[in-house]
Formats: structure tokens, sequence, C-alpha cells
């Protein structure tokens, strides 16, 4: 591409290097700002600056948070011995969405990946397991995506806690609701199978 | 989306308002940005603010420039009679990468849209027709989309400047390079018949 200013250009690099956004993505969202108010600027950017400076992590959980522990720790009414352990903050998220958990979170920050160079060192590993060996734990649940790395995620972890002896289980794995049969691929359906659950169950709430 | 940081979340918001992004690609960027390296934010923050700050618009074309003058206007090796009209800088880059036309350029910054609250005086049109009034001009060139709104202004324009018996042009209409005919819409290869080239004029260069 062939800019004809240097300043919209550092623009654009800067912006290209978000996930997903290519540099014709990027010039849109230049000449976008370039039509806006100052003040909208100055917003934009000034919310990017706080990101940095003004953002904590919740000590109990590595969720983010406003202040030194997030909503969801300082909340009595939650059951902090039963951790769902995810893989970053949209996941917490999307649980929370649910309504269907009581419990507290622990996020990793990431997934066990050789290609990527992550190792169980970049991750919140060790923090839980020092947490679940510290405090009453009635159980763990493994929320990590149904991917390779996940599941090798899991693994680690699990092998981490096994002696302690807590309660450990994982996502159920089976057809999405509102999936047809023939369009699910044979490793799900077959899971699918495989971990049937009574017919009563589903009419449970 | 019940997100779990006021600063995440406004940032999110400032992310969400840029074109085709919605909250869940803003939460992606903000995630990202918050692995990413202070320096990085600072970067990018900057980028932004300058935008707003030290960009300069062509005195002579409206396209955005470090400098008064742009580096297609301030070329001597340009045929500053020929003029193209396009809408925005995109268009110029888009042009300029054809490495086809050697005259210079006049940016409107827009399109005539009543449905979107743009009138004729919301665009650089009055400079273009003080500019080729005023100026030697050997052919006006008009590039705008072929969409109802780019139609509206090339007629806008054309019936502000016919006075000056001013040669006018405007791109050719067809089949695009690489098309099918079987899944070309009737519109446009009814034109491609109606304003057929003559055979040998495919071989020119």
């Amino acid at each position: 591409m062939n800019i004809p200013s240097k300043i919209v250009e550092q623009a654009v690099e800067e912006f290209a290097t978000l996930p997903s956004i290519g540099k014709r993505s990027a010039l849109r969202f230049v000449l976008h700002l370039l039509k806006q108010d100052p003040e909208d600027l100055k917003g934009l950017a000034s919310a990017i600056l706080k990101l940095k400076n003004d953002i904590k992590y919740c000590k109990q959980c590595q969720n983010i948070a406003d202040l030194e522990v997030c909503e969801i720790c300082a909340n009595p009414n939650r059951d902090h011995s039963l951790i769902c352990v995810v893989e970053d903050v949209r996941d917490v998220m999307a649980i929370e969405n649910t309504l269907q958990f009581k419990g507290v979170y622990h996020v990793l920050g990431g997934l066990i990946s050789p290609m990527d160079g992550i190792g169980p060192n970049d991750l919140k590993i060790e923090e839980l397991v020092t947490k679940v060996s510290q405090n009453k734990t009635s159980e763990i649940i493994f929320a990590l995506s149904t991917t390779m790395e996940g599941d090798t995620t899991n693994f680690y972890i699990y092998k981490k806690i096994e002696s302690l002896g807590i309660k450990t289980s994982m996502l159920s794995r089976g057809v999405s609701v509102g999936d047809e049969l023939a369009y699910a691929d044979e490793l799900t359906l077959g899971n699918s199978i495989l971990n049937r659950t009574p017919f009563e169950m589903s009419f449970q709430k």
C-alpha cells in the first residue's frame, strides 16, 4: 500500500498489530478516526493507556479487576471451595453468562503450547496448586478448550494435584444444542455415545 | 457482556466505535493489548493522538498529507490539468497502484447521500469548482463508486461545471477482469454490451 502520509502509515502499522486486523482494515479504522472529533480520539487513546496503568489482576483468581480482588472472589455468596479452571477472561464471562456456576474461577492466562513457546511456567499453574493445597477445595472443574493444548494443560495440572486427592471434573463433551447429528464430527458423536446420560437427566434443570 | 472491570469495559466501548467492530472483537483487541508491553500500548495511543494533531490535508487536492501540499500535487512530472475526482484517500491509493494515471486528484471526502445527512456542502465540491474554473484544466475524470450516491454526486458536480466547457469523462463500466459472464449481473452485462469497445483496443497498453 502506498499511503501518502507517514503519520497515517504509522497509525496503520499500529492498528495492524491487533489480532485478525490486516493493513486494509487498519486503514479503514484510521480514515474513520480522521473524521471523528479530537475528543473521541483522546478517549480511545486514554482508554488504551489506562489499560496498562490502571488494570489489576485479582490476587485470588488472576481475573482482570479494578480492585485487588475481583467481584466474583469478593462475593461471600459464592462457593469458594469450588474452583473452575479457565484459559482467560472471556471464558469467565462466557460461563458467568450461563448463570449455572456458583463457585469461583482460576484464570490460567493461556494454555500450554510448545508450538507457540508457552510452557507451564508462563501460566498461573503454580498459583492454582498453592491455592488448592492451602485452602479447603471441594472440587476443581477443568473448563479449557477441547483442543490439543487444552487437553495437554488439563493433564499437566491434573498430574500436579493428583496427590492432593481433590475431586476433579471436566466439562461434558457432546453434541451442541441445536446441532444436526448428520453434521456432527465423528469424534464428538462417538464421545457423546460413549458418555450418554440417563434419559431422566434431560428433564433436570 | 458482563465485563469484570470498568477500565476494560471502557476500552471495549471505545474500540467498538471503529467501523465493523463489535463488542466481541473489541474485547479481543483489549485482551490482546493487555498482554503487550507498555511501550507498545504507548505507541498505539500516540499514533492515534498524532492523527488529529499532526495530519494535514493537501491545499490543492484535499488528500491527506504530512506537508501543506501532498506528494502527488508537488510532483512537477504529473499532468496538473488532468483531474481525477475521487471519494476518499483509499481511492487515490487504489488508482495510484494501477500506475495508469499521471494526472492529479481531487478528494471529495465523501459522496452526496441524503439518507446519511450528507449534502453537497459537506463535501469539497466548491473547492473543485473554484480550482477548475481558475486553472487550466484539460479533463475531469469522475472516478466515484458505481452506486446511487456516486452517480448522484457525479451528476451534481457535472451540472456545476457544465458551463465551463471542460472535457469530462468517467471510468468505463463493464465486466471485471476474471469474471465469468454467467455470474455477471444484468445491469453490468447490459452496459458492457451497449458500451462495447472496438476489438483492436484490447491490444492497446
